[in-house]
């Protein structure tokens, strides 16, 4: 696979993970969305068919990696880390434009969401944020980052177990079965710090958030953004060890 | 596949698919229900179980593409148009045919909904009409035309990354991944509009809809009727485009 | 097959279905369920794993048809009736054991119902007899009638188009993709009169209510008893026939 | 395999399904999860997608059995014994370890859960203890015992019959399948005892709840732990007994 068909691949990939990631928090957040506080059941198949749909998109040109500790793991498994900046440069820019589709696609939503008052539950900056960016339950920075390095670890060990360093997605079901782990991974383990497990996934979209010109956002929250990043990256790498040490 | 073949398999497979979704929203809509107010997750599961069922259905015979906007990127991705026309006018009878069928299996519930008051949230005749054609929660021709076309473009190019230009559900597990991938849209995507991403899907029971004899029916809302149309064309398109310069 | 391969399988394979099937009505709806009032969801994905775990168990001595519209439809495909009534006496006698198991699962939860004053809404004697055979919303015998021949069609017709003449479940993905059909029609066309879609499914049950010493339970409503095996016979027969012209 | 390698296989793989299970007990009862009180849809789907997880990456080291049920009525189709205190010596191992690394993930809410004052309702000793073990509803050791054994036979008879002699999950289809065949078992069969269905997924996280210095925690309630112990045992045993004479 040369530099381009990766770069390709994991922009698009990624962007349709964060369009379908970003689109179902705002669905079930936002006012006047038919799937409004439809519940967590909804969030997380949400997420899990987003990586079904970039996954596959991605395959035939990238493999379908989509998350820096994806790649980091295939990495320390492989030995091999020669096109790793372009598949973590991919990610990060599928990320931020995954993000301005999702945006565009709830534009009347977060139009309304501010013109009207808010109802303090799930309109106003917080919710806002919480559409592009993980905000923690409980602002524990120690405990935050022991839950995204379990939860990372429980989609990269399984993710490398599958056989998944020859391409995510080449066979008919991999993608599949990866999509329902991280509908599981949700479920069970993003109750805490609602599981960014991909440092693109929560950078990419924060920055978005940023820099879009959101009517009535409010902060994007920097001071917690480098645990979302630093404990899927730790995550990553500690399942990469534990698969060549155990495998 | 002969144009008889490609027809019948059509009018079949969207006939069955707009059967489990129309009927999936008289489910979750119509008093006298037992899956009244089931919430937006039976929603998603009902539509995207209904392309399982009709894509299988008609794959023998004509590969089970049910959507004009599938058929529009397949065509631009082939360069093969010759038998557009008629993938077009089976999927516009069979959604036809659907919308009458889901109707005589929500017979009973139709009727009481007439003869009962309703009670100003699911009954009455913006309600009805949410059973058959799609209604967008802030009517905004813009924004609603952006949100059908990002989410058709989510269906669409997936599907031709998914190599389906051979025929939609040969293969044991396609149609799967694609029902699945059309159940993530509906959560994701679904908030602001109601997820058209297929021209026939709104088109076919609208005109029912404006025919059918349903007691105290209201307005068929034919002002808004080509937004659901345009969109998924445009999205289409789009992703055939997109499709042919990446991948 | 020999005759007594099939009936085993088919005993197995049909009380493995209502042992789900009537487990799921029963956790949903008794008090002192874990389940309770857990909605429509639960009712459709637990009836349609039922499925999933019956037709794989039977498949290698029956090929796991479990449903008298199913063999019913299978015969009309086929031309081939000499074991038709082997899976019919099959399927009703696992649909009798599946009922007193399910019975078993929950007999605390039974005798509870039973020792404590009804709430008006999930107990008594209509609840109870909910757990073990359909009722419809509305007594309407033509418009439920109707229902159960087009969700039955809706079942009949994709199986057989799936080439499941040489047998449910023998192919790796078969049943699961049936199981999720099932799944789809309860929760798009399960609303009105609870989806028997098969004969064996209500009526079983229905014996068993009868003559199972249940505590407080009420009538077993016999008058309605031919609907839901009627329905589903024509349905099967319908499906067939338009499979024999259509295919 | 050697013993080393089942070893090391089944306590990864029992303790991922123990930390998506104990995760998504936590998930849904601890206050301060955003998955709180989400349901019982969210409960059977994360164990079964814990099978899943737990399968996948355990299969190439050990077959991926994670229960002993399983392995006993594996034992008792084969007749092959001598590796069978490998595996069960693993699966409670790795059941003890899912359980502290779900207490881990999860650690700034069962602070929290001491800090403030439960609500009597999802809160408290007894909350706590359901997130580590199973406590039926109704405290009825025979019924109990009953629902436990009818349960376990639901999950080893068609497990046996998908031919997992050969090692679970080595197909591609074969562990989605039994983790939908399990999320299937919770929906249908896990109302009255909370299925244990497996003796190391009850008694790992008891020990754990037992050791474990969880503030303001109550009893580990031994009087009721060998009911999830004897009943899976005695389930396996009729299930692998049931297999032989009929298939």
């Amino acid at each position: 696979m040369s530099n381009g068909h990766i770069f390709v691949g994991e922009v698009i990939g990624t962007a349709i993970l964060i369009l379908f990631g970003a689109g179902v928090c705002a669905a079930v957040t936002l006012r006047h969305s038919k799937a409004r506080a439809s519940g967590w059941i909804v969030i997380a198949f949400g997420w899990g068919f987003g990586v079904l749909a970039g996954a596959y998109t991605a395959a035939p040109l990238s493999g379908g990696q989509l998350n820096p500790a994806v790649t980091l793991g295939i990495a320390i498994d492989t030995g091999k880390w020669g096109k790793v900046w372009v598949y973590l440069l991919g990610q990060l820019v599928g990320a931020m434009l995954g993000a301005v589709l999702a945006y565009l696609a709830y534009l009347a939503q977060f139009q309304a969401n501010v013109r009207e008052e808010g109802d303090g539950e799930t309109d106003g900056p917080v919710a806002t944020l919480g559409i592009f960016s993980t905000i923690p339950e409980i602002r524990n920075p120690v405990a935050n980052l022991i839950t995204e390095i379990i939860a990372t670890m429980a989609l990269v060990l399984p993710v490398l177990a599958f056989g998944l360093t020859k391409g995510l997605g080449e066979s008919g079901t991999t993608a599949l079965i990866v999509s329902l782990l991280v509908v599981g991974i949700g479920l069970s383990l993003g109750g805490p710090t609602g599981y960014a497990i991909n440092p693109a996934r929560d950078l990419g979209p924060r920055i978005v958030h940023t820099f879009l010109p959101i009517p009535h956002k409010g902060t994007s929250d920097w001071g917690y953004a480098w645990v979302p990043v630093a404990g899927p990256l730790i995550g990553g790498t500690l399942a990469g060890l534990l698969y060549n040490a155990a495998f």
